[in-house]
């Protein structure tokens, strides 16, 4: 199991979003409240978009957040408008930076909770379905990454919710092959550098924990006290996995089978179901 | 807060007692039960004496326990009498190989479980009572490296609950200088690849939790289905921070301000104090 | 590029043959003498076999030989009859724990120097004709650890040169398939804890520098003040990338394309051959 | 011996000075070509300044630069009119983030090549000569950080030049006194953000390289094809152990025993010398 939170609105420090709030991702990594794993420490990573190019930077680390000096300096000093950030708690695939989240691929970036049943049996089976064009830039071994490889085959750059159904629908098809129930769990979030989709979605209707924020305007009014709202305009969103701070009415739960959109002008949200294959 | 083991015995591969047992130290890097921390997360140590050499090896690393690859390695290849192992949850002082425990100075090793109070202010004066000649050797900058090195100065070779006392009562006597209410809280175990010192003390007398396991004879009788109990030599003992397992009258607590020593023959407990300085 | 050495034979602390000949290769990592480059800093791997298990034990890490702590704690305390030890200069896959050697499946160990030219191109191809029950097992990003399970898939465990051949074979006739005129440069060694085999192979016949240890008798002979000849047996023996010391007449070019075999008895010398596919 | 830049100028993206010239810093982490040692692989440290905060960011780590995922991230996505940038090749202390330069007290950055010959000897003397409050800040083992914290109680502060002047009058000084004939060697640099100071002595008077570029306006005469020449200011200073680059004409030696300033307005050159102390 694993953690994450994708921030889309006002420039901040990262430092505002990923340390300052109470029950922050970095306290998240060594005491998590909600799901089965309470300690996500099996490495890190945060991707951010900047003026200084169109791809994301990414920085991760194999070891815990809690303790990471480099993610501490960076969350210091530097100020992005849309960013993500992930620990991981690992399901059994090794730890190393390849594994890390967020994946990158040109200027999309892509992060998940969750996981493929019995990845182990179906690795090989979906690995062959990504577009060989793609294939030698898989970097790691995890079954996520493997997912996003799917939704970029499946046209992530031109539909991304179709993309991400098909590629769920695909897993979904091969698991059940396999003689798996139910095989997908996962809360996802994929981005361009401009908006945010995320997604939670599992074969078993029984889906980890997503959330997003109340409108800033709303909050701020219910919290007038809590400092980092202040910095935020009315449009900022944030999508995590388990709610930050202690704040009554800050936090809608994303509704089981369904993916939300963050963009400039009005969010949306929709239903989601694997595509048929 | 750290969690420990010290063993003593039949020669065992170290995964015997590090890995197999339920709830093991290992486990316990990720879920301890006592104490404030419940995640060791912040680097871990192995120390082991084999035929080898007069010193011990050490195993050391920046991450944590329960996903190092290598650790898991030498705990399934090597062998030993006479092992230390201990998980670190930093209070502060940085991750690094350096501060990992055990330390080790010559046939010696150290490990340490609590903290001397406020020692950023005290840090500076402790290390200039260190003897002039061993003071070089300091790698790291815990407080436990410090303490170590007070010991040794204070004839650990020699008598190793006197330079204990010896090192208890000077940082009492700094602490309180310094205005400090209670300078010194501390379970810590010593060895020279023959016997093992094993101590628990601290200034408010509310020690952290240590224990020691019963005869191996009696756990026998108690729990003929538990596999790991069957190598073990009638000798054979443990000390640990925490319970292995849930083994009903297993374990001993080691009495507030006192130490036992481990050794061939009748193992021993005694009263312990800081010496008057 | 890489360095790697093999030994068989006397039981002899690491350190013997890791850091005490001149030019080591620990040495080596630092500054190799041969080939194109001459540090080889991109993680490290010692794989032993020991009498507590069948499977040898891995020590493996993602930065410098030459610094590194644990190793030179394992070289200190661990005695072996066969080791190998790989230090990697990557050519391009990611620096992690999972794409350093060596590799190890079972009882089996493998270690490379060398490329499958363009792996890029070809990696998808060759993954697919990995037996899908071994598949899942690869850890790794690297072109040597496909080659290790087309190894496997073609029989290693029955017939090593015959599985090596068949695995060369592969990638001559995947790689020209792609339309590259040399695909395989490589000099490799696998064991299955009794026996090693070194292979020396490139499809342009240029293959990189592998050599063996002259008959220790001989070596004692010609070199008698040399320290660490005295530990060891008759029947001793090294593989090495680059000759470890500059002891005259102590190191024999394994002959291009051809494979050795070390092992009880008298050793081996074939010709080799890529498998007709 | 280390290996190290200092930028100063228009605000450019890392990566144009860090990796983007011929021999650039990041290769000379592998292949340096003046001084004894040509690998540079344990561990590295930039620092930056930007808008955000008056402190430098760093990011430090314990492995080569030359393969470091999170610095060619940062190099590609963070922009910077001053920072400085270093390459470390240990001689002796442990290979630590702590260890890493460059090094920061407030806004101040600091970072060196050399030594202070027989440091094990001298250390704890001089550590001892440290301000009290200043002394719990260390953080690591080198000579190099006992050599800014000396600066530092000496001024550094208020006047840079007398500060290091002192720091090296008490390095000499203390030396001599254990009978070294030659206590210290250094080239180092100092900056609190605005301006940057680098020192070029040794007590035999045979320092380390250092060097200074020419003028932007006369390089980019002189080299009208190098394309990061043209996104430089006229002001635009480096400050390097190493040339980078083959431009001749592009870089002067700063003499022996001596520093200089680069700043807004004319930059400086003078005479040093320690202080009597």
């Amino acid at each position: 199991m694993c953690r994450w939170l994708a921030y889309w609105g006002t420039p901040v420090l990262l430092d505002t979003i990923l340390y300052r709030p109470e029950h922050s991702l970095i306290d998240q990594s060594l005491h998590a409240k909600m799901g089965v794993e309470t300690t996500n420490g099996d490495g890190f990573g945060v991707g951010w978009y900047s003026k200084e190019a169109t791809t994301p930077a990414l920085l991760t680390d194999v070891g815990p957040a809690w303790n990471n000096r480099n993610l501490r300096e960076v969350a210091d000093h530097v100020r992005s408008s849309l960013f993500f950030a992930h620990i991981r708690a690992s399901t059994g695939t090794a730890v190393q930076q390849s594994n890390c989240h967020p994946f990158r691929h040109g200027r999309w970036m892509f992060m998940h909770n969750g996981a493929i049943a019995r990845f182990h049996e179906v690795r090989r089976e979906l690995a062959l379905l990504v577009d060989p064009r793609l294939y030698p830039d898989i970097q790691g071994t995890t079954d996520s990454e493997v997912m996003f490889y799917l939704a970029l085959t499946f046209g992530l750059d031109e539909d991304p919710p179709a993309a991400v159904a098909r590629m769920a629908g695909v897993v979904e098809s091969v698991g059940r092959a396999h003689g798996i129930a139910y095989p997908l769990q996962m809360t996802l979030a994929v981005t361009d550098g401009r908006r945010v989709w995320a997604f939670r979605y599992s074969s078993a209707r029984a889906s980890r924990s997503l959330f997003y924020s109340s409108r800033v305007e709303a909050l701020r009014k219910l919290h007038p006290d809590v400092a980092f709202l202040r910095e935020l305009s009315e449009e900022s969103r944030l999508v995590v996995s388990e709610p930050l701070g202690d704040l009554p009415g800050a936090w809608n739960e994303v509704p089981e089978n369904s993916y939300g959109v963050v963009q400039p002008g009005t969010d949306e949200l929709h239903r989601f179901a694997p595509a048929a294959v």
